[in-house]
C-alpha cells in the first residue's frame, strides 16, 4: 500500500471509528434500554461502576468478576410448567410407543393423559422416575440433538412460540452489559445442565462451560473403537437450594460477586454470593408481577416459589425486581 | 481533533502498529523456543495452524477450541511422589500434635515415620484415610489458605525449590501458545481440584473455572449469619481413568479437541478427545525420559504409570514427546 492509499484509509478508518463511537456512546447512554428508569436499573448500574472503577477501593479485577443467573423464572419463562418438564412429557409420549404398558402405569398414565393432579401426586419419586426414562439411556450427543430437535418444534401452549423465545429482554440486555464490563456470565440452573448447554450460547451468549445445573450420572466406555458418554438412570448432582453454592464451588472455584435468581431455591446463592464475604456483592430477586403480559406469582405457586427469600430480601440488601413496574418489555418480539 | 492531527496520529499509529507487527512476527517465528525442533513441536505448530486458517475444511471456531491438560508428571513434576501427597504427609505432621494416638496408627504411623513402604501396604483405603484426614473438616475458604501456605513454604526434596518452580517451561509455552490461538486452556487432573486452584491462574494463567478435578463433597450452612461451604470426609468424584471424560463432560459439556497427559490416567481423555469425533483432533503423551535433568519412568513406576497409552498411541496418532530429546530445557530457572 503506497502512503497515500495508506493515509486515505487511515482517515477512512479514523471516520468509520467516529461513528462507531458515537453509536457506542448511545448504546452506553442506555445500557439497559428494556428497564424502566427505577431503584434496580439504577442499583444495577451503579454496583456495575462501582467494581469496574480503577483505583478505588472497591474495584474488582476482570477475573473476579462473576456473575451467576439461574435460568427458569429468572432468563426466561417457568408457568405453567417447567420447559424441562413439557420435554418431557412430550418424551413420553413419543416413548409410548414402545411402552403400552404405560397406559396404565403410573406417573406415566398421568404423563400421557396431561392429568397435571395426578402428576404431582406421584411426588418427586414419580417425576424422578419419569425424568430418568426420558433423560437416560442414551449417548450425552445423542441427548443433545434429541433436546435441540425438540426445542426446534415444540411450542409454549400460551404464547404459542418457540420456548427460546421465552426469554426476557431486559435480562438479555443485562447479561450482555455485564459482559461488556468484564464480567464472566454463568447459569446456575436447577434444571438439567444437558438441557441447557445445547442452546444457551445461542440464546444467552453463555457457552456450555459456563452452565452448571442438575445432572445424572455419565458412563464412559469404547463401543466397536468408539467413545462413549453413556447416560445412566442415576442422579449426579441436584443444583437446587443448598445445592447451589456446592455447584458453583465446584464448578467455578471463587465466590461470585453477583447473583440473580427469582425463587427460594436461589436463596441460598443468593447468600452464599453477598453475605459474610469482603468487597461490592450484588443480588437480586425477579417477581413475578405482571399477569398480563406474562405471569404473576410467588407464594402459591408450584414451579418457582417465592417466599422466605422475598422475606429476606430487604435485610440482606437484595434487590428486588417488579417485573409490572421495572421491565419496559418482557420478551425481546414484543 | 484537526483533521492534520488525525492524520498525523493515524500515520504514527500505522507506524507504531508496524513495529508491532514485526515484533510479533518474530515472536511468532518461534511460539515454543523451549522445545526443539523435532517431530513433536512440528505437530502441534502444524495442529493449530490447521484449525486456525479460517476458510478451509479443518477450521474450528474459537467457541470449540478446547484443550485439556493433565497436571501431574505433563505440567509439573510428579517424582518422587505426587505433590499432593508430600502435602498430606506434611499436614498429618502437622496435625499430630493433636493426636498423639497416630504414631502407633496406621496409616498415620508410616505417614509421620516417612515409611513409604508401610504406607504403600495401606493401600488405597489408607490413602483415602489419610487424604480425608488432612483435606476435611474445614471450610474451602480455610483450606485454600492452607493450600496457600503450605506452597509458600515447602520445598521439593531433590531439586530444593518451591514446586510451583517445578513446572515444564515447553508446557507453559505449550498453554501460552495455544491461547494466543484462540484456545480455552483447561486442566484436567486425577488430584484434587481444591489442591490446585489456589495457584493455577498464577502458574499455568487457567483460572479456578477451568481447572477439573478429584473432590470430596462439600456441604453449604449459615453459620452465625455467615454462608459456609464444609469439607466433608467423602469422596465425590474421582477424576482419573475412565472418569476424565465424565469430569469433562460435566465441568465443558464439549469435546476437547486436543488433549495432553503422560501416563494411563489419561488414556481414556485421549481417546473420547480424539477417536470417533469429526474434526481434527490432536493427542499428545509426555514420556518422561530424561534422568539427568529431570525423571526417566513409564511401566514400572508409582506415580504417572505410562504404559498402554504408550503402546496404543502410534495406532491412534498421538504424539510422543521424548523429553530428553524434544525438549531444549525443562524448568523455567534452568
Amino acid at each position: 500500500m503506497s502512503v497515500a492509499a495508506s493515509v486515505f484509509r487511515c482517515v477512512s478508518l479514523a471516520v468509520a471509528g467516529l461513528v462507531v463511537l458515537a453509536a457506542s456512546a448511545l448504546a452506553q447512554s442506555d445500557p439497559l434500554p428494556s428497564w424502566n428508569d427505577t431503584a434496580p436499573k439504577k442499583a444495577i448500574v451503579a454496583f456495575v461502576e462501582r467494581v469496574t472503577t480503577q483505583n478505588t477501593a472497591d474495584f474488582v479485577p476482570e477475573s473476579e468478576r462473576i456473575a451467576v443467573f439461574d435460568n427458569d423464572g429468572t432468563l426466561w419463562v417457568e408457568q405453567p410448567m417447567y420447559t424441562q418438564l413439557a420435554f418431557a412429557l412430550d418424551r413420553v409420549k413419543l416413548m409410548a410407543r414402545q411402552h403400552p404398558e404405560w397406559k396404565d402405569q403410573q406417573p406415566f398414565k398421568a404423563a400421557l393423559d396431561g392429568d397435571m393432579k395426578a402428576l404431582a401426586a406421584a411426588g418427586q419419586k414419580g417425576l424422578a422416575e419419569l425424568i430418568m426414562t426420558t433423560h437416560a439411556g442414551m449417548t450425552v450427543e445423542q441427548f443433545q440433538k434429541i433436546v435441540t430437535n425438540w426445542l426446534a418444534t415444540a411450542r409454549d401452549p400460551r404464547f404459542k412460540r418457540p420456548y427460546t423465545d421465552l426469554v426476557y429482554q431486559p435480562m438479555l440486555e443485562l447479561l450482555a452489559y455485564l459482559r461488556a464490563n468484564g464480567f464472566k456470565t454463568f447459569i446456575v440452573s436447577g434444571g438439567g445442565v444437558e438441557f441447557l448447554r445445547p442452546w444457551t450460547e445461542q440464546v444467552y451468549g453463555v457457552p456450555p462451560e459456563q452452565v452448571i445445573g442438575s445432572s445424572i450420572k455419565t458412563k464412559f466406555s469404547m463401543r466397536d473403537g468408539v467413545p462413549i458418554l453413556l447416560r445412566l438412570p442415576d442422579v449426579n448432582f441436584v443444583d437446587d437450594k443448598a445445592g447451589k453454592p456446592v455447584g458453583i464451588n465446584e464448578a467455578i472455584g471463587r465466590r461470585p460477586i453477583a447473583a440473580f435468581g427469582n425463587s427460594d431455591g436461589d436463596l441460598q446463592m443468593l447468600e452464599w454470593t453477598t453475605l459474610g464475604a469482603s468487597g461490592p456483592r450484588f443480588g437480586m430477586l425477579v417477581h413475578h408481577t405482571d399477569a398480563e403480559r406474562e405471569y404473576a406469582y410467588d407464594r402459591q405457586t408450584e414451579f418457582g416459589r417465592l417466599d422466605q427469600a422475598l422475606e429476606i430480601a430487604p435485610d440482606n440488601g437484595w434487590t428486588v425486581v417488579d417485573m409490572k413496574a421495572d421491565w419496559k418489555t418482557i420478551f425481546p418480539w414484543e
